[in-house]
């Protein structure tokens, strides 16, 4: 099962949170079997690819009744690494830093915030939604003592790179950037870029071509 | 350039946040010319994408000296929508959505969110980071009212399609999904996914393959 997670395409591995979102509505109404089929209507996507999909995970579906629901929604968690635990820290305790301290959803997904970094006196030995906010020239003694393996990236364009390798010298294993900043990494370290602006331009876009 | 705005494809309009974001670093550093071979080394992107992506705005480069940065920044911003104003309500003003409200930055990127919906006693009625807090029963004649063209999708996925109805009915052009569903909306509309729960599941499934 190692061996399958490792190989997984990533087209694939994105597409499974829309089958864990659907399957966990399943359950909440007390739905007990689910078929690829089913799944295929709701999503529209091919049912053959969630089948493919599917094959990936450590379950076996039942001819004509399915997967069962508890247990896909598990098994999908389980894959998609929701029911581990990963320390993190955010720097940038700001505007959207401060946004994501607060977003409570992050921790049902395994992601553990553990503190804050910011530069602003205002900010700095506060604590924000129960979260700690520290000096960003604490990073490396802080994120080694607080075990974070992901540092959360939410500073000003200008800081980004800086910032982010602050973060790979302070020993984290990925950086999650929210900035719409392309920043390097040497090998080995992990870059998850969430640019939310970017996705404000190509909505505004497709706006500008639907009102034609 | 309206027609040269149509035809862009999405992976060209995806760069140019990346563009934009180096050049006003640039900005504020006061460099006055930037070329595509600069900004290629910066960002890792080869040069004759670069100089075909900004093809598609309405600004010329000189020869060995490359585009004046604050024009380029300016240009970027205009053709990416920046510098409209795009009025927007948030569904679901909770966890995501009452962290989405109080992110300025969505602001300085041309987003106008002008009031939230819930359906928690504890929030219908209050106002969160100045912005007033409405029963989503309320969605049709606020919307109206308000002007907004944007719905922003910030709700428990079971609730997912049925708001998002709900929005298309109330006269939104564009939804911008935050959650990990896949909902279905007539033609026309225009439907931004920023599934941020998905990317970190791909972050996940990416820390594992590098510790092996």
């Amino acid at each position: 099962m190692m061996e399958n997670r490792d190989m997984i395409p990533e087209p694939a591995l994105r597409r499974l949170p829309w089958y864990l979102s659907y399957v966990t509505l399943l359950h909440e109404r007390g739905v007990e079997y689910v078929s690829s089929t089913q799944i295929s209507r709701e999503l529209k996507v091919d049912a053959s690819q969630i089948a493919k999909d599917l094959s990936f995970l450590d379950i076996k579906g039942k001819t004509r009744i399915g997967y069962e629901v508890p247990l896909l929604e598990h098994k999908l968690e389980e894959f998609l690494g929701f029911r581990r635990e990963h320390r993190a820290v955010i720097v940038g305790a700001g505007s959207l830093g401060g946004a994501l301290m607060q977003d409570s959803g992050l921790t049902r997904y395994g992601l553990d915030i553990v503190a804050g970094f910011d530069v602003d006196p205002a900010l700095v030995g506060t604590t924000k939604h129960g979260l700690p906010v520290f000096h960003v020239d604490e990073l490396a003694e802080r994120c080694h003592k607080l075990h974070a393996g992901i540092g959360i990236l939410a500073v000003p364009v200008e800081h980004a790179q800086e910032v982010a390798d602050s973060l790979i010298a302070a020993g984290v294993r990925a950086i999650w950037n929210f900035t719409p900043y392309r920043i390097c990494a040497p090998e080995g370290v992990v870059i998850s870029n969430t640019s939310i602006y970017a996705h404000l331009a190509v909505m505004y876009n497709r706006m500008g071509q639907t009102s034609d």
